[in-house]
């Protein structure tokens, strides 16, 4: 099964894809898509659209997570990011792929063991579990995949019963996305 | 020249199209894009951005507006707008189209002569000056309407001169979606 998953944002867009098989999660690609020097929103849009959907049709992801929820208390700051992730979610649904949500706590805390942990934190222990070490990874890349990872874990959790869709669904209800 | 304006909203995104020739505003067609029985997130984006391009497609407009700013202080209501207006500005850039943003403070001041006038003083104003009177037109739909009849108020303001886009962007830069 191969897994992406994204980091939206109105700057810089993370990306990051696995894979997971017979119990063994591998790198395949990841990356930051620089939105730093379009001027205006709507080409910032346009280029989060159109990059997502061509890493879809190369790397053929069946599953897609992404970090929804938003603990900031500044409404301009949250309305961008929603630019952003609704973008990416058109990108994933328009190619009929799965997607998940987590929040910005579950992603810490499956992947670094705490809901509190800090972007380095995470980037290191990224690193260290997808065997990354001597390469850099951009701080929005690493958040890609640590939600990539995120759902690779819940996936591996029901995998001994079923790996199906289905059985996901029914387990946690809760992550398909509303 | 045709505008499309757009009242993006997760239950419900309103639309309106009219056309402006030798200083007359006509109604082209609104309506509203009802999402209320959609029961997830993503279904929903599709739905708005399909509907919208199909509009486009149909139509032709030659230029896109839309309202931007948010006064509320619910930071998850600011994100759920942000992925409608998203995806809707998205439709309007893979088209091409202009991209002209208001506020609601201007929208209602430009269509019922204050900025504090309510949705149904904005729908009543509407229906009157595109002599829709005997029709019933949702207060999303009339909301769309004023936002396209907002951006023909600016574009008649400088057509004694030139009704070019270079001239509109000349004259009112912070209109142009950032």
């Amino acid at each position: 099964m191969i897994i992406l998953g994204v980091d939206p944002g109105t700057l810089r867009t993370g990306y990051g894809i696995i894979s997971v098989a017979q119990g063994k999660t591998i790198w395949i690609a990841s990356g930051t898509i620089n939105l730093v020097k379009l001027k205006t929103l709507p080409e910032k849009l346009k280029k989060i659209y159109f990059e997502l959907t061509d890493l879809i049709e190369r790397y053929n992801p069946q599953e897609f997570a992404i970090e929804t929820a938003f603990y900031g208390k500044n409404v301009q700051s949250a309305m961008k990011i929603g630019y952003a992730r609704g973008v990416s979610i058109l990108a994933a649904v328009n190619k009929a792929i799965f997607i998940c949500e987590y929040s910005p706590r579950e992603v810490k805390k499956s992947v670094v063991g705490t809901g509190a942990a800090s972007k380095e934190q995470v980037n290191y222990m990224v690193k260290s579990i997808l065997e990354l070490a001597k390469g850099k990874v951009g701080l929005d890349e690493s958040d890609a995949l640590a939600v990539a990872l995120c759902h690779s874990f819940r996936i591996k959790g029901i995998s001994r019963k079923s790996t199906s869709w289905k059985s996901f669904v029914e387990k946690y209800p809760e992550r398909i996305i509303q």
